[in-house]
């Protein structure tokens, strides 16, 4: 008998997951999100899935549950859920605990947490993501290996804990340094000048960080103790007090590590 | 008559621009710096600089002086200096005004800013490095724009304020990326877990930023609103109170800008 996926949640993650998955062989039967539109839209980039309304899936033909929701709401939706007898429950999360899952009383659950970033308009090769996988038992941990072989070339084994720690590591190496990048594609572009032109230095500055070890690679006033430009800087952010907030924490936080106090 | 170069400072900028400019026509001949190790490691990468003890170049031979000190040197290291008639100086820095070098008390003087990051262990392709040059005179700006053009195909004439806008974006675009990849190789790493996990990821948030545009990009749990996953990594952060403080301005302003307030 062919394993069958329902979907239950729309956001990033799911728009790259389920079409994977689906083209893998392993078919997504059906797709629920809160936002029903999202659902639709979802179920469009997949062969035959359904649109389903609430989260009693009792009558349900699958036998495979993927939940990729916020994490916030893992919790709740997974009180709510009714699932099949035998099914099989994953999230996709890098931070909330297997353990988390329990609240659907059912054996086999665990995780399946691809260590990437999804945005809907940028298209991701899945086949190479690592994906962190784990199981409530020796099958959930079998099935969820199986699914992530059957859509990436870099699977593992990790522990909720393991996870966590990379997760946690991934929001400083990726969602923060992107948040950097966007206050100064902002600042730049409020000065009338170009953010492309920095485009060089930020592809050379993270291959360097890769090559050598950020820590070897760390360059730029904090670094090099120019307390005058540092100065400097804080003036021409006089204006933009949050700014300035970040450049005064992480420029204090170079010269400790970098041995640079004055 | 050819143009020579005495180049003042020896540590990474002049470590890449030296011997691009000797390789292209305007040969070095003699190079300072206060470490006098530093003179001499540079001088090897060069056909004929010779090391030179003082500021004093009265009976200097060259016609172009290149400062390549720290930022905060500038001023100090200019007022020093005793430079032949007719002497042009330039420094390299994108924070620093070319009025700083008034104090140098010559007419021609400019600056031939290099908009990337340099580190003596990493080769750099300098053509494609974008220059920022601008002169006190327009013989002064038409000799930096000559220079920059024999060793890059990226040259334009950028005021002091303008280079001081990108030289600040910079700082947030990089050294400050940069550094949050550092704080999370080392947690990784204390672990016992591998940062090198975390490459494709880091590679795919860059391009992806890159491409869309930072802010389009945004990802994580504070953009999403993940209120439980940022108390659970506060959490985790206990040990490393400076982490969390990254952490809480971090993850409060990307809720700020992002609309995801509590």
């Amino acid at each position: 008998m062919k394993s069958k996926i329902s979907w239950i949640g729309a956001g990033n993650v799911g728009w790259h997951l389920a079409p994977a998955l689906d083209n893998a062989g392993f078919p997504v039967g059906e797709v629920y999100s809160r936002n029903r539109s999202h659902a639709e839209a979802l179920s469009q980039r997949l062969y035959g899935a359904k649109i389903v309304g609430n989260l009693d899936f009792a009558e349900s033909q699958s036998d495979i549950f993927i939940l990729t929701v916020s994490d916030d709401a893992i919790p709740e939706v997974t009180r709510e859920l009714v699932l099949p007898e035998n099914a099989l429950l994953l999230h996709t999360s890098g931070s909330v605990p297997i353990s988390t899952l329990e609240y659907a009383a059912i054996e086999d659950f665990g995780a399946l947490y691809p260590l990437q970033t999804f945005s809907k308009a940028r298209k991701v090769r899945v086949d190479d993501v690592p994906f962190m996988i784990e199981g409530s038992t020796d099958k959930a941990e079998m099935m969820a290996f199986k699914l992530a072989s059957a859509i990436s070339k870099s699977v593992q084994v990790a522990s909720s804990e393991t996870r966590s720690q990379y997760h946690l590591a991934a929001v400083f190496a990726c969602n923060f340094t992107n948040y950097l990048m966007s206050k100064a594609e902002s600042w730049v572009e409020e000065k009338g000048l170009d953010f492309d032109v920095l485009h060089p230095l930020i592809v050379e500055t993270i291959q360097k960080s890769l090559q050598n070890g950020p820590s070897a690679s760390q360059t730029g006033p904090a670094r090099r103790g120019d307390i005058n430009t540092i100065a400097k800087h804080l003036e021409m952010l006089n204006e933009k007090p949050e700014m300035a907030a970040l450049y005064r924490l992480l420029s204090d936080k170079i010269r400790e590590d970098f041995g640079q106090n004055m």
